[in-house]
């Protein structure tokens, strides 16, 4: 056994350790110390601050992209926001230990399903800091125990970060090891970390492309997968044009570095005529690239030609790809065939054609006359989220502490045997 | 793109089109073609009983073991049973399209979580032949299309069965491809059929270790894992003997090749003098085979001395291996380390010992004075299932047509945009 694979398969053991005894620990207990470390990372506020300014001058001197940068940066508000964001992961009611189900068989036996901890959840993450309390605080609150490997980018911000996790834990009595960073930047941890199946439940990975592609190529953990977020809005022929205005500039423009910003925009032949121009109009004006069909072009002259790639591309930046359909079921076709399965909305009067949208599109999250940025745990109400889930599997869309946790079946009997 | 490649992308395409059919298919037509099926098959049944005897000749003559047999072998009432089963399957409240949760945020954003089907559904099977139209079945009435890849064992009588099912399904106007075999029985098809992630949604592997362990390894696309079912139950130092016997010798022998079936027998320290010996003598006068500490050992001295790897043996066969341990907590320590996380039997009349037992066991399914030969998703009264899940993720214990479904977020606004 090399000595990475001993140093990652003693980090796992130690988790599995922890997550036994987490699994019983009561909510009062994760709770105090999930408040413990939100305290704790105010107290630190100016440590990780400092610690975040090296990662973003390391990040600006290497070339970083703004749309990275903007993942990576902290300010005293973000970091508000990780603390605030514990305590609203404490208030939420606790998710282990809930009869998801139950029933009682004609031989009597007495089925119930509960819902319990994951077990062990690894973190492989790149340049957003924030994901360390996130992950930290979701996965202690959902009785799991978490091994996080965060990206070289973030590495002085995590640490940071992660040092005020384990005071808070570990003043309350919970092992330090519910929670461990990967003590190594080998890339090759990595490789090891995704093989470790028997201590590790469930990986999470949380970053671009080539990242997600290499877990899900080496994985033989299963994944919330996270695979691209080429999310579309459709202006339905129907569409009010003021609404659809609003909502397609937030959905593009609020911040385009998220993974529920539109990447495409598809407009029903129908209302070409009226909403086609005011629509790429409003974009350019706002400082947005528009990338269109031939339509497109006709409708406004600063509208590049888009090539077939761009109706498959997440841009993450300031551009978007524009194309006119003609109704509903090619605005389906469209998003199916060129999409990512994360998130789509229409915006349309016309309830019937929403209904065929919401129903028709193989996607995590479809919305009716609203911004698309609305993807995330927190605007759903579910807490902060650990990731939104492309995959369909256990969780789709927002994975919170309910999709953190798993079910086990409790059958109660009087001696029961199973006859023929 | 070799020729296999091609004609694996084929079946996935259109397996792929039949699930957008189906996924809009309504309960009434599904159902509607599982009768047909049903039907069909009883029509058939000579058929595929002299399809399933060519089967069980092979069988044979290859030497497959007495488990394997077993599986294999189709009889009148195995048949009637798949009919049945189907029928069952049709009666079943349709999984999709339930509203599994409703809330409206602050902002006026309406959302509801809703069941929808996976998609395409793999499965990869060895002996067993009823497979065939159990999950089909599953499938179907999930709105899934299926992809089946059954084994050279059960050839013929898979097809037989397959040759009912189509009849059924088209009769009642549903797409023939909704239910596909894979039409060589070249083994690098599977494979390919393994990284067609883009055309399958989820794997489901039937079949002995090695079958499963190549999925594992190879596959790219989610699983329903069934790893072993080294199954446990634990005779604890407050357990009625009696109660015991019944249990224990259901538990092991009923049926001795289901995953179900008991393969350890822990008893605790404090029982040891009163139940170890009947418990032990009991099993090897119906013809168990005992594999024993030395506490058994002295118990019977017809008990043969286990190794270290009879912890960790799935036998499906007339064996067993006994263990004294000291009190519950032991018990749950030994399931944990060396079970498959499949399903555990504590006998107990004190009710603090099995809370015990039940939280502490990391396992799909726990039952407090039942016999483990009731893991299975018919005696759950789920119908027929389509395999039971070691895996932790989606679909834990018996996957029946519920856990072949997914969900989407459906959110339903008047404009609302994303602050901040």
């Amino acid at each position: 056994m090399s000595d990475l694979q001993t140093l990652m398969t003693e980090l796992g053991k130690r988790a599995r350790a922890a997550a036994r005894q987490l699994a019983l620990t009561p909510a009062f207990d994760k709770n105090k110390a999930l408040r413990a470390s939100a305290q704790a990372i105010r107290i630190d506020a100016r440590l990780i601050l400092e610690a975040n300014a090296k990662d973003m001058a390391a990040g600006e001197a290497k070339g970083l992209s703004k749309a990275l940068l903007d993942r990576l940066m902290l300010n005293p508000a973000r970091v508000e926001a990780m603390a605030k964001g514990l305590e609203e992961i404490a208030a939420l009611p606790d998710p282990v230990g809930r009869t998801l189900a139950e029933w009682t068989r004609p031989n009597g036996l007495a089925i119930s399903r509960v819902a319990v901890p994951l077990g062990v959840v690894g973190i492989i993450y790149e340049s957003r800091p924030n994901v360390t309390a996130d992950a930290a605080g979701l996965c202690l609150k959902s009785g799991n125990a978490a091994i996080l490997r965060g990206g070289s980018e973030s590495f002085h911000s995590s640490s940071a970060i992660m040092t005020a996790l384990v005071g808070g834990i570990t003043a309350c009595g919970l092992p330090k090891e519910a929670v461990q960073m990967v003590p190594t930047t080998d890339r090759a941890a990595v490789g090891v970390m995704l093989r470790l199946s028997d201590y590790i439940d469930v990986i999470v990975p949380r970053g671009g492309k080539s990242l997600v592609a290499r877990v899900v190529e080496e994985s033989r953990i299963p994944l919330f997968q996270h695979l691209e977020g080429i999310c579309h809005t459709y202006v339905d022929g129907a569409a009010d044009l003021e609404m659809a205005k609003q909502v397609v500039l937030n959905a593009k423009m609020r911040r385009t570095g998220v993974c529920g910003a539109t990447e495409t925009l598809l407009v029903d032949k129908a209302c070409a005529k009226t909403h086609l121009k005011p629509l790429v109009a409003m974009l350019i004006d706002s400082g947005c690239e528009v990338r269109g069909d031939h339509l497109a072009q006709e409708a406004d002259c600063r509208t590049l030609p888009a090539t077939e790639a761009d109706w498959s591309t997440e841009y993450l930046d300031s551009i978007i790809a524009v194309k006119v359909v003609d109704g509903v079921a090619a605005a389906v076709d469209h998003i199916n065939t060129h999409g990512s399965h994360h998130t789509e909305a229409i915006v349309t009067e016309d309830a019937k054609a929403a209904e065929t949208f919401l129903q028709g599109c193989d996607s995590a999250i479809v919305l009716w006359n609203a911004s698309t940025q609305f993807a995330d745990g927190g605007e759903f109400g579910m807490g902060a989220e650990i990731g939104i889930s492309t995959g369909k599997l256990h969780a789709r869309g927002p994975v919170g502490v309910e999709q953190l946790c798993t079910f086990k079946y409790v059958v109660k009997g009087s001696g029961q045997v199973r006859p023929g």
